[in-house]
């Protein structure tokens, strides 16, 4: 049965949401990295990422500056880094070196990918489109690298306060319909 | 470690995906449903979402004919509807009768609620764009409901080929960082 409720407290209910990492390059030749938690896939052919990136990020500086990217995603052992890339600005402080995270050359742009993530893919910026108060980067994918590892999990944002885990699928039966 | 792969196979490693059943009312008055993987925020305040659905999609008439919908986030009893509402046509078929879902009235729209799902969104349409080879439909929220069951989880895709489940999280352990 449902409950009419205010917005704030029914969006709540929409974890594990997704979380990815993007990596842009600094004009000192670093690498940036920020978590995004707002985004889809927003074309197949080609495929093309949406993500919700704020007017202030860095990372939104240096993709209009760049014109690519990369998206990753962040294992379930990575919640730390995410946790710290979501949470520090770009602009202060050197979020890779501090903590850690290891990049590798990618095949096609500047922007490095993430080494140790399930899968990479490198972008190229399509468009920034606003419909309401958050700039929506569209990226084209224009190469995927994918972790050698088969069995890699994911990391998710599991509940409020940049909760992150990784999830494990309780597989439900499917009854017949006709 | 990183091996460049086609972007078809690294695309399969971004499980779980996020699903959503989408209310639109039909010309006869009853109701359609589809379920939509392609969804983000769009927009913190307002609240919008953003959905991309096919160009075929019966969804995908009503809504520009309406202006108006409901996103639900089903629960992880509901696999067996959200499978049927997702490999169906609405042109065809009258989903909602056929697997049974229960539908109750909005507070704002004359698209229903799903009585069952975890939570539901009222939506406007705010505008349809398309950066790639699917339109995105951008809903912003008039009104939110949410199941009274608190405990409630969300259902996922969980692997390719339209496999649903809930999903457990599985909590890390976050270490410090500087």
């Amino acid at each position: 049965m449902q409950k009419k409720v205010n917005i704030e407290k029914a969006i709540r209910r929409k974890y594990p949401e997704q979380v990815v990492l993007v990596t842009t390059v600094k004009p000192n030749g670093g690498t940036n990295v920020m978590a995004v938690g707002w985004v889809a896939i927003a074309s197949s052919e080609p495929l093309m990422f949406m993500l919700g990136i704020d007017d202030g990020a860095f990372t939104y500086e240096l993709i209009r500056k760049n014109r690519e990217f990369v998206v990753a995603f962040p294992h379930d052992g990575m919640a730390a880094e995410v946790l710290f890339a979501g949470s520090r600005h770009g602009h202060d402080c050197d979020k890779i070196s501090k903590c850690g995270i290891k990049v590798s050359k990618a095949a096609k742009i500047k922007a490095p990918l993430l080494t140790d993530a399930v899968a990479n893919f490198e972008c190229k910026l399509v468009d920034i489109y606003r419909p309401g108060d958050c700039p929506l980067v569209i990226g084209r994918v224009i190469a995927a690298h994918e972790n050698v590892r088969a069995g890699l999990k994911r990391l998710y944002t599991v509940a409020p306060g940049h909760k992150l885990s990784g999830v494990k699928p309780a597989i439900v039966k499917i009854k017949k319909n006709g």
